[in-house]
Parts: structure tokens; sequence; C-alpha cells
């Protein structure tokens, strides 16, 4: 970069000061509203896709997370339904009124996924795929830009400059865990890098505590630390049956687990300044 | 370890189901207190010293922390008032009815130490020090075990299980970040290790936000995060003059930063299952 | 993968116990010739490019190397010279009489780059990206397959098995370094891994000590170890005014050290059971 | 440190320009001798150490190895044989006419082990023990300084200036692997400080594959690119029956593989600028 330009022109709270809030299917990220995405990591079918929505339906739930495409470190794994599984999104988040978060693995599925999707996720494997990334500042829905596992935050701020500069700019920000020596969990969850990342940019960040950590066990304190930092959502797996599903099942919460974690986020929120939306009729309906 | 032994005899959830409380000086830690250490990193002068134990005094601090002997990466660096040091610490810690918690740099000095504390503190880069840890485990004193910034969290446990193994069954474990590719921030905080401890082990487990962000405006985010988290407690570094600090200032609160945390943590703490001690006169003190 | 089942099907040495040697432009990968491909990081100029190419034609050096469109960290840096870069290596291959490796940063540029490449690169950032890999895996080039800088060699090889399962044979490895927290170098070559890879696959595997440690003063050293410890070839970039480079420039060799080396490597690789290509006459022709 | 001044004043190249070489028992550290220290990593009794002991004296190495007292990971896994093992490492030693390289695990074992060996090694876990560090640098015995697998470039030079600082000049620096995301090996070997220390600094530096790698068919391999990477010697593990050492088996080469490496190494190191002590003789007396 020239000397004495901003790294960021475009991401940094030098450009633009306050907040950015992305409205979305009648919600907002950013904003006053605590934003929760969950649901299955992967589709898997119409009974299993039904099930859970229909669960997380009833708590403060905005969207509809489930991959259709899945990117698996072996060829020999579960490879997701492709466009069965985005026709059951559809179906499911219609029956239930949720908008849907699903990834698109590579620029040539594109086309494939932008017509079932609200919010087109990049994942954390892509999140330094800079041509994709420019094709992606080209389209006009929110993009939810996970930070890669090697990534630094000025790396991941970068990422999120190339779609702005592209003109889209509908950037949410999700921290999924960065790797580290130390292997018990799946990654490292970077909390701190939520504060740091609110201080730097004015973009919305997400944190995804079930990729972050792949432990079921660990998931409800990370949702509720995540808030606390001062997350404006939380991107979670939720499963009937985590024994057996198909991809990440041991970190995937259980329905009740997640219903309790809801309750606890109700308070928290209030605490952090958040609220989950229509979260007093929500949570006489679990009542 | 033999096939089929527990890792953690002593550590372990199995031996031992419920939770750890250590008391110490009128307080507990790792039961429904949120036990807070705070003060300067290291001890500068009479003046600097009770202006900030003054000043954390009059919210919920439970412990005054202060360095008297300094591990700096460079024998250039300001080493810490050594001797001076902890007659300082007494007499802060005298003044204003606190506990105190200072480090043992090496076991050759954990007599000069010893009488002046009231728990002796393993800094991380001892945390692999096992013949320090067996001695240290011959002590009647609780031990504040920090995280080794390359320990994973096994590491962490069977450091402990080296103390207690010892016969000090007194053990208080405290994150305080691990070293990972992202050096934005001074260490990664990793919060999730605070979860799967509490799931491991009966230990009582505390953050330390100061050491692990370096960062002066992340620490309070970090430090409610922790909370959320459900740490027993937090150590927290405070100045009256951050930018004239001797060692550490752009990691220390100023004084009406942490009288901010602090009365934020009131209202955290209370959703999380704990509380501040005294805390409603405190809070009065503080209107 | 199924219990009992070999994670590794097609890369690993059970399949296939002997070297695989991939016949390329005259050249072989794997076998008893020390594969160097060398060249500039990007292609800037005609001017730049043909003085490189001549200077690292008259060693013992088979490939050249350069980069037509460039995964750059931020939008506003140097992007490539795209097409007219391809354009441009392709005359100066053919003026010099070597092969061209070159990058295909997305699927699709693929049918762009195919042409002028006789082997096609994978970015380290793009390692992970399966879709991708898939889609090479039914071309019918020879594949340099970068290792990323956060993949395990695990994960390594199995990027390879899906490029393998598609078809395609002929998987080149290249090691260039990984994410650790130390960053005084760009990243932190593994060279172990050169040897387990070895060990573990039939597939050859090559070193980038360029981008591994961006430092050209320890690249020259970094060569010899990667010889020394088993590699098939080297990946170096060499630049004829390396401080006026439009990206990477510290990292690359000055035209007289990357002469050194390449007298230095014929010693050494005798030592180590390979030889240069026509060594004997090059070496002659630089005296 | 002020601004201004070297970041090592002692061991920088600023102030001593020329390579210190260390002169041990008949042997030197940092010329064109290529320095290697072998043996087992914990001595057993009295049979293991005197047949490991009798293979690597028939080979070119200058130095025996044998861990005394073990830094061990859990309390309940082998502490080593203490004094009676340094009484068996003189025994051993003058029986075959080698030095003694054993580490000193804590400060209060400084008095014990001192009389036993000729270099007094600090291990890893130790390197940011700056109060040992200080008291060392008091000592007249040669000091081997192990990188912490935490530890930056910088911090070991640092670590090492602080026993030059106490005025030892004696400093033989040892890369032993650090700690990274990739866990298929024990550590990450990272060679490339190895060429950087040495341009960095004036003392010399060698090697532990065993360590560094903790897996025995990658050790010779490692050991050929070290020397090639410009290290001035090596430290590595030998074990006559592996399968039943008490500690880190899996990493000790057998000896009929340490004699052929031996064999490997002389003619690398002539490619390299050193040889091997003796080495005509001795590798007559293997024919």
């Amino acid at each position: 970069m020239a000397q004495g330009e901003p790294t960021y022109k475009l991401a940094g709270r030098g450009s633009k000061p306050q907040d950015t809030v992305i409205d979305v299917k009648g919600h907002t990220v950013g904003g006053n509203e605590l934003f929760v995405i969950a649901g299955p990591c992967a589709v898997e079918s119409e009974a299993q896709l039904f099930e859970i929505t229909k669960a997380v339906k009833s708590t403060g739930v905005s969207f509809l997370r489930g991959g259709a495409f899945k990117p698996r470190t072996s060829p020999y794994s579960f490879q997701g339904l492709k466009e069965e599984g985005l026709h059951l999104l559809q179906q499911a988040a219609q029956t239930y009124d949720l908008g849907i978060v699903t990834e698109v693995m590579d620029l040539s599925l594109l086309d494939t996924v932008y017509p079932y999707t609200d919010i087109l996720q990049i994942g954390s494997r892509n999140m330094k795929n800079y041509h994709f990334l420019k094709a992606l500042g080209k389209t006009d829905k929110p993009i939810l830009l996970k930070r890669g596992m090697d990534a630094t935050v000025e790396e991941w701020l970068l990422a999120a400059e190339y779609i702005l500069n592209g003109g889209n700019e509908q950037v949410i920000l999700c921290e999924r865990g960065i790797r580290s020596f130390d292997t018990t969990l799946r990654n490292t969850l970077d909390l701190a890098s939520v504060a740091l990342v609110k201080e730097l940019s004015h973009l919305p960040v997400i944190v995804d505590p079930s990729q972050a950590t792949g432990k079921r066990s660990v998931v409800s304190a990370m949702s509720k630390a995540a808030v606390a930092a001062g997350a404006d959502g939380l991107m979670i797996e939720v499963h009937n049956e985590p024994e057996d599903a198909l991809s990440d099942g041991p970190q995937s919460l259980r329905i009740p687990q997640f219903v309790k974690l809801m309750e606890d986020l109700e308070s928290l929120s209030k605490v952090s300044g958040k609220s989950l939306p229509n979260s007093e009729m929500q949570m006489v309906d679990l009542g």
C-alpha cells in the first residue's frame, strides 16, 4: 500500500465512523438486534431439516443455516445434497418464515446458489480467494465472510475490502476460530478479534462457536462469551440427532440445549445492549 | 501414562466431581464470588502503587496484584524493584485491606517472596518447570498457575497435577492467552479453554485479559466475555499513568475504565450466577 | 472415513509403493533429476521477464515460473498483467526453450490459463478449495499443488487425493511454509514435512524457499537444506532488480546469487543422489 | 530498549562480526568441525548407556548426551535416575573418552550437575527463565541454550544475551523445533531460523532433529538438511532398544541407522565446508 494511505479505505472506521446496519428479510445485523442464525451443519433430509427448523423457529432465531454443497477434507466424505439441499432449505425456510444463509463454495456455483439464499456465505477456506471476492463484490445480496482459519485480522478486513471495493457494502464478518498449536478443540476461538474488529471497522461481526470449537459441551458458554464480547450475532449448529449427523455431529447442539441457550441469551443480551427479535413473545411461546 | 489410568488422577473431575472452592483472606475462589485481582503490572513506586490500590479498593476487588521481580525478554529492560517492591505491596495491601498475589520467578526466590504474599503466582514461562512445580506442591499457600503460552490444556492440567501430587490442593488456574500466528494482539485469549477446563477439572479458573491481549481497548470486552464463559475470576492490570508505566503500559486499564468495568461486571456476573463481594455497598460508595 | 480403509487410497504408498515420476516437456519430476523452477514472482514487463529468463536458462533450470494473475492481500496492490502476462511468459519460454509453470487463481480462469502453461499451479490459498480441486482432476496437465499455509500434512495429501480421484495422476506437491507464531520470517518452512510426505506418498515433492521465508538472504541455505532433506526439486524466485519488483522483491534472489546457488546445488545434489539436467554442459557455459 | 541501541549488544554481529568458536574438551563448536552430540534421551541403566556410548564413539561423535533429571509432562512418568544417572554418564564418557552434555533442570540443581558435565544444557522449557539465565551467566562452562518451543528468534537471542551479559561468552544455540498447528510430528523444525541466526549472531548454532520431529524415520533426513542449512552441529538421540526406552523411544535412531547417518554426514559436511573430527580414521574403523 502507498505510504500514508489508510489500509482499509472502505472497511475502516476512518471512512465511516458509524456502525453499518444491514437490513435483510425483516431483520437487522449490526444494530440492536442480536442476530442468530441456526440450523444443521449440512442439509441431510427433509425430515431432519424440518424438525430442526421448527425447533429453532420457536426461539428468537432470525435465519436458518444449512450446507448444501459441503467442503470436506476427504473426497470420500459426504459432499452435501447439492441442489436438492437448496430446494429443501427453501421449503423449510418458507414454511417457518425464516431467512436463509448458505455457502457458495466456488464462483462457478454462484448462479446455482444465488436464487435460494438471502445471504451468500463465503467459507473460511475461500476467504483468500481474491478472484471470488471481487466477483461477490458485484452481487447485490449480503455476504457472510467467514474468517480464514489462517487469516490475521488485517487479512480478514482486507478480504472485506475486496468485496466493498466491488460495490457491495453489505458485508457481515464471522469469526469462526483460528488454528493454533492446541488441537484439543477443533480451532481456537479468537474472541478478542471481535472486540478489535468492532474498533477498527464499522462492519457487523458475528461468531460461529460450533465450527470454532468442534465440541458441543462448550458451544453454549462460547455463545454467551461472544455476546458479552460485543458480537452482533451468532451462527450455531443444531441437530435433532447429532450422533447420526452426516457431518460435524460432535459440535452440534441438541435441540433442548439450544432452547436453553436462547433463554440464557435473552437475559445476557439485555445486559449487553442487544435484544433478540420479538423475544418477549417468543419466550412466552417457549413457556 | 499406564494404559487405562486417568490422565489427571487428582486434578480431574473423576477423583473429585464437585468444584474446589479455595478460601483465602476472607474471600473464595471457585464458588459464587467473582474473584477479581487488580493492580499494576509492576510495582514502580510508593506513590504509583498507593494511588492504584486506593482506586481498585473502591470497587469490588478482592486482591491486589503487582510484580516485584519481573521476567523481561531483554536483560536491558526494567527488572522490578525486587524486595523493595515486596515491601511496598505489603504496605499498600495492609493500608487498604486487600490480599496480595505476586509472582515467584524462581525456586531460589521462594523464601524471599513467601512471607509477603497470600497467593504464590507461577508465571506463564515457568508452567513447565516441573522441578519448581514439585517444590510448590510442598508449600501451604494457594498457587495461581498461569497457563504457558505454548501449553495445551492437557499440559496445563498436568502442571496442576504436579502441584496437587505434592500435597498442595489449592491450585487456581489462570488462562492468559496462547501464541498463534496472529500477532496483531499480544497473544490469543483462549476462552474456550476456560469452559473445557471447568468440564475436565474441579479446580477454579480465572482469566488475565491484560496479558492475553496487550491492548487496553479490548481488555474490558474480554473481561466480560471471560465471565460469560464461566470464569471464576479475573486478573486485570490497572495503572494511574499508563503512558509512563515501566512495563506493559499499553495493556493497563486507566482507573476510570476499570471502575466502569467493575460496574458492568456487577450486572453481568448476576446473570452468570456469580457476584462481586460486598458489591452492593461498594456500588453505593461509587455513587 | 470408514474404519479400516486407508486415508489416502490413491496418494498413499499403500496403493503404489514405487515413486511417481512425471514427464513434462523433456524433464522428469520425482526421478533422478533435480527439477528446478525459477523466475520472477510476477511477470512485470517484457524486458524484466526476458532478462531473468535468459539468466536462469544459463544454469540447470528446467522450468520458468511467473505470475500473471496475482493473489494479493490488498485490493490496492498490483494484481498482475493478466493475459498480457501469459503472452509474455509464452514468448520468453519459447525463446529460451523452457517449460512454464503459472497459477490458476480460480476455476473461472482455467480456460484462459490452460493453453499457456505446461504445469497448472494451485496456490496455497486454494489448496482447500475442493470444488476447484475436483475440476483440476479432470484436466490432463500436471498439477503443482502448493501446501496451504494452514494445512496439515494429512490435509495436503487429501487435497492431492481429490485431484487423483478425478483421474489426473500427475500431481507435484510443493511445500511453501506454514504459519506459526514466529513472524520474523514470512512463514515457517517445514522441511520435515518433505521427508514425511516422501514416506507416506509416492508423489514428487518440491520446495519453494522464497515464499516460505520471504527473505533473500536465507533462500540459498534453505534451497540446499531442501535438497538434503530429499526434495525432488525447487521453485525459486529470481529478479533482475528486486528493489523495484512489483511484488515480493525482498524474497527474490539476485541473478548472481541464483547462479552461485545452482553451482552449489550441482555438488550437493550428487551427494543426495539427484543431478541437474545437462549440468556438465551448463556448468561449462557458466565458466 | 532505548531507541537506537542495538537489540543484541553482545550476541549480535554488530559487536563481534567474526564467528565465535568455542573450545571444549579437545573439540570446537562454531568452526570447521561438525560438532555431533549423540546418546540416549535418558540414562536408564549402565548396560544401556555403555552399549550406546560404545556405538556412537565408533563414529565421528564428539560428545555424549543423556538426561539424568528429566522434565516430563506428567508427574507419573519416569523422572530420570537423577544423581545415579550423572555417575553413569561420567563413567561412560571416561571409558570412551567423550565429553558430556546434560541438562540442568533448575537453578537449585546447578551445584549437583556442574561437576559431572562439560556443557550445561538449558532445556526448551527453561529458555525464558530469566533468573536462571542470569545465574548461568556467572558460570564458567559452555551453555547449550535450547530454543523455547514458543520462542521467536528474537527472544532466543535475547535469552543468549542474558547469559553473555552475565559474563559467560560460551553460548551454543540449539534449534529443537517450535509448536505449530500441525501436530503430525512432535514439533515443527525451523531450519530457516538457523540461517537467520547465523546472519544475526556470531554464536554457534546446532540442531536437535530428534526432539524437533519425534519420529525416527525423518531424523536422518533432517540431520542432513540441518548441515546443508549451515548448522554447526547436531544433537541426536540414539538408543540400542528404542521399543523399550523409558522416554522418547519413537524418536531415537537405532544404532545402525545412526552409523549410516554419520557416513552420509561425512560426505555432506565436506560440501558444506565442515568436517567430522578424525573422520578419516573413524571411517576406516567402521569398515
